[in-house]
């Protein structure tokens, strides 16, 4: 038996989520059909991060055992064969057979993608929050700078968060804005870059959210502050929408 | 009556390109639907540019008469309620009665997105095409700079072009590389951006094609040249596939 490190890239728009559920398609699911067809082996994925309907993937994780002699590095080309156009896998290799995905330290990133445009651009609906406000970037970069550290993320988190504790490290998010235009027929796609130890359920959501209010001028960059302290979830930002959201990458 | 411009974008991938056809859905088809089903009227828009199926638009361009009262500028938000949500009105405003937008002078500008990955990233399948063979930059770009300036591009038009003469003037293709990573996990995605006074029938594509032919070593760069002067199809390249183009902009 060896252990399979699997980098897995999807679409998340056709999907309930990673996490298998009865009745719903899952990546989750998926991956295992396709080891199932490939191997004859009845297996589970451990996955590194249970992403949420409508999320997507260019770089989570997902760990299995085989006994089949399918060398590691050839697993990729061998699954992609078996799984839907809409999930890839982009590497595959023989990790140790303790290694677990989620049990050890990792940098993951994930980015949030706003089309801040007056109309939305149809190509980008599936990838990307419109919102037609114009946004003070400024101003939601200093707010940023606030959440980056360690600190206690009860406030940016689900309530339905299970975590046995909220407090986590940021170390960065980027605001990263492109195609900016002057004038009336400004278009802007601004990409959000959060990197950290480790996110709560609708961490990065509810961030975004959090940012998009700031640069709408409905707080101020100051009250991230607060919103921190308050360690409550009513006093943060809306939760932006899932489509906007890419785990991009884990690095362990 | 009035003449109405429409700056149209649209997803391409569920049409059969922008030109009316009987039992098949194209992007001119919804237009003229939606102005139906707000003012009654019965038109059919003029488009600058007739994208084939698969082809994406951020600005094409689209003109009709109307007798409506409403204001030029608000077509936008009224049309966008009636229209599928893969094409969106971006601007809409008033124009000269004699205005055509295919009998004048433009400039339009195109995008060609390819990603040069091992495996590609299920998100990018509708919007570029997938090629795994490494690319060398440097030489399609050499490439591309003999295709700059005024040319007979029949070697670079589809043999089922229409038009009276096949010279064209390219004003500038820029290659853009993003997302570069060294070593073998390289990922690349590469933008081909294409400006000129007009195009054949499947000329950008074919530049496409073409460029690809030489950043894979099938062509050396100098020999795109000798492709322009033979005056024949066949000796250029092959014609891209459609979902990684994107007609851009159109310059009056």
């Amino acid at each position: 038996m060896k252990r399979i490190k699997l980098t897995v890239s999807y679409d998340g728009t056709n999907y309930s989520g990673w996490q298998i559920q009865p009745n719903a398609p899952t990546i989750e699911a998926e991956l295992d059909k396709a080891i199932a067809s490939l191997t004859g082996e009845n297996v589970h994925v451990i996955g590194a991060s249970r992403t949420d309907a409508g999320v997507h993937g260019k770089g989570n994780v997902a760990v299995f055992d085989t006994g089949s002699t399918i060398p590691a590095d050839r697993f990729s080309y061998a699954l992609n064969r078996y799984l839907p156009e809409d999930i890839q896998i982009q590497k595959s290799e023989e990790v140790d057979k303790d290694f677990h995905p989620r049990h050890c330290d990792t940098k993951k990133t994930y980015e949030y993608k706003i089309s801040n445009t007056e109309f939305y651009l149809p190509q980008e609906r599936r990838y990307s929050w419109h919102v037609q406000a114009k946004l003070d970037l400024e101003k939601m970069q200093e707010a940023a700078n606030y959440l980056i550290g360690e600190h206690d993320f009860k406030s940016f988190a689900s309530v339905h968060t299970q975590a046995e504790t909220t407090i986590r490290t940021i170390y960065s998010i980027e605001l990263i804005a492109k195609d900016k235009k002057e004038g009336k027929d400004y278009q802007g796609e601004i990409i959000i870059r959060v990197k950290g130890n480790g996110f709560l359920y609708n961490m990065v959501r509810i961030i975004a959210g959090t940012l998009v209010g700031v640069g709408k001028g409905r707080f101020e960059p100051q009250y991230v502050k607060e919103m921190l302290e308050a360690l409550d979830r009513t006093k943060a930002g809306e939760t932006a929408p899932p489509q906007g959201l890419t785990l991009v990458e884990i690095q362990y």
